[in-house]
């Protein structure tokens, strides 16, 4: 009796029942494989798009650089495509000659916007004409908070959409627990990459996962958890209006971090550097994405995934010193 | 503050501990890594070697076709090494023009013999002369039933052997939990590596097992458990000398399954298919290792992981009127 690489029965089963009800997904367990998180995913799909003949890929413009390290190990030739307030550029795209897209179209990682509705429909169309394969990764769709989230584009193309999720962060980091919906021309070559990479997902986590999907907790917790995570970038963005009104928050009201956007005139590394000093952390636009970013403004990406909100204000305040110090020339 | 890739710190610092007492490793926890089992770290462990100029892989002859194809999907070239009853032919593999070589020095997989103390120095010379890297699966060491296992060949020469083990077999295949020691120079490309796979292993059972090994729990699993398997070693040896006398049994008294080497008129693949009809599951060593072991004699790999005493004797008697019904070319 050989372990299923593509994960336990019982969370393959409420996977996709869940992300059937909640995200729009066109989810049969069959095509469900669990993974240990994101990263993995990709490198599978990556691997196997590879096996099956692809060359080129197309990621967005800006996007995380892992990622891209992750599909050019795959053998993979990895093409920008830019993004703007719309999403990805369909007509880049169609122009770009490429057997598959890496996209993010709940809330683009990491400038924050969403891909339109136009959008994802010409990105469907574009994949039936091309025959190509979308990965779509399905970030912070579970925080959304002015509005319900967008549903799956796998929803849209179950065929030739790779849908992506994961639980670090809807749970935990700790967990390492992804999962991957396959088009079921993919699923038998995911299988043998997964076999290569890991065997399969450790189990004990993947049946407590399932217990809580399935007694209804993971809704539970991401009711509880919209609520807390709103009132937190509220308070973040109310407080930056107060202490740092040049600064702009881009982005759509989701997930666990604002983007903010500062003058031309400011020093990103600079910030972060004396931030840091002062004890707060976070990741910069040029200092994460590099060199996918380099017409960007200087942006600061503050997360509040852990900060109560009355740290957020303090926090905010001493950010504001922080800046303010660093426009002066001089460090506290 | 970001994941240690190498895995939490009281698992480093308990396995760094727990293997330079039992296995004789030269272990700190800096260069311990914790992975998703034995392939999740070969496949790391080849990728760093490959980004550092390696090129070719020596590998074991028969071994695991899986690992063949992990190095290869590495980029690296895999090249055969005769295995004979000492274990590697240490003479092949300075013929070979490799930079580095995957060995089971304690057990080898699937033959079951122990590289002698003479190959050992050997392969020592061989891996310091050549400046190459081996990458040792302390595979079944921790199941040695008649004597003392023999150390690690880590331990011999610490700046050129990466350990590699696994709980797997000594504790669950479901943990999913692996573990390298790596020579300081592979570190930082090893973690990379582990970066761009899935960032760390997930980090709660590495908890537990830390605990686990802290207190002395998995020294006296393994006490436990020896005596048990060794029980069931002894059953199915006797119960093949009663039942089949033309049977030989291959390799030391070590690990969770025996090696019965069948006369060569006798159809490996047709005993396996009318096995299993009967309820009786193994692998062979054509079906598993093939093509890397055409010349052996039909072998059948019968595990007893999960066989008590009373099942290993039926088995065993059903097992041989299976083989009986393929010599008389009939089938019950």
């Amino acid at each position: 009796v050989l372990t299923d690489p593509r994960g336990v029965d019982p969370l393959r089963a409420g996977l996709a029942d869940y992300l059937g009800r909640v995200r729009g997904v066109v989810a049969d367990p069959a095509r469900v494989m669990v993974t240990c998180g994101y990263s993995q995913g990709l490198g599978l799909v990556c691997h196997a798009l590879h096996a099956a003949g692809a060359r080129r890929i197309a990621v967005e413009h800006p996007s995380n650089p892992e990622y891209r390290e992750i599909a050019s190990r795959a053998g993979l030739e990895v093409v920008s495509i830019a993004v703007d307030e719309c999403g990805i550029r369909i007509d880049e795209l169609e122009r770009a000659d490429v057997d598959a897209v890496a996209v993010t179209p709940a809330h683009q990682d990491p400038t924050g916007v969403v891909l339109t509705s136009e959008r994802r429909a010409a990105l469907v169309s574009w994949l039936r004409a091309r025959k190509a394969i979308a990965i779509e990764d399905d970030y912070d769709a579970e925080y959304r908070y002015d509005r319900a989230a967008v549903g799956a584009l796998q929803g849209l193309e179950p065929d030739r959409v790779v849908y992506a999720g994961s639980a670090s962060k809807i749970l935990a980091p700790a967990l390492r627990l992804g999962w991957l919906v396959l088009p079921p021309s993919l699923v038998d070559a995911v299988c043998d990459e997964k076999v290569l990479a890991d065997r399969a997902t450790a189990s004990i986590e993947q049946h407590a996962l399932a217990d809580f999907l399935t007694r209804g907790e993971l809704d539970r917790h991401l009711r509880r958890m919209r609520i807390v995570y709103r009132a937190r970038r509220d308070a973040i963005v109310e407080a930056l209006a107060k202490e740092l009104p040049e600064a702009r928050v881009r982005g759509i009201a989701a997930g666990l971090h604002v983007n903010v956007e500062l003058p031309a005139s400011d020093d990103e590394r600079a910030i972060r550097d004396e931030s840091y000093r002062r004890g707060i952390q976070f990741s910069t636009a040029l200092g994460e994405y590099a060199p996918y970013a380099d017409d960007a403004l200087p942006t600061l990406m503050l997360g509040y995934a852990r900060m109560p909100e009355p740290a957020i204000r303090i926090g905010v305040h001493e950010l504001a010193s922080a800046i303010l110090a660093t426009r002066e020339g001089v460090s506290r």
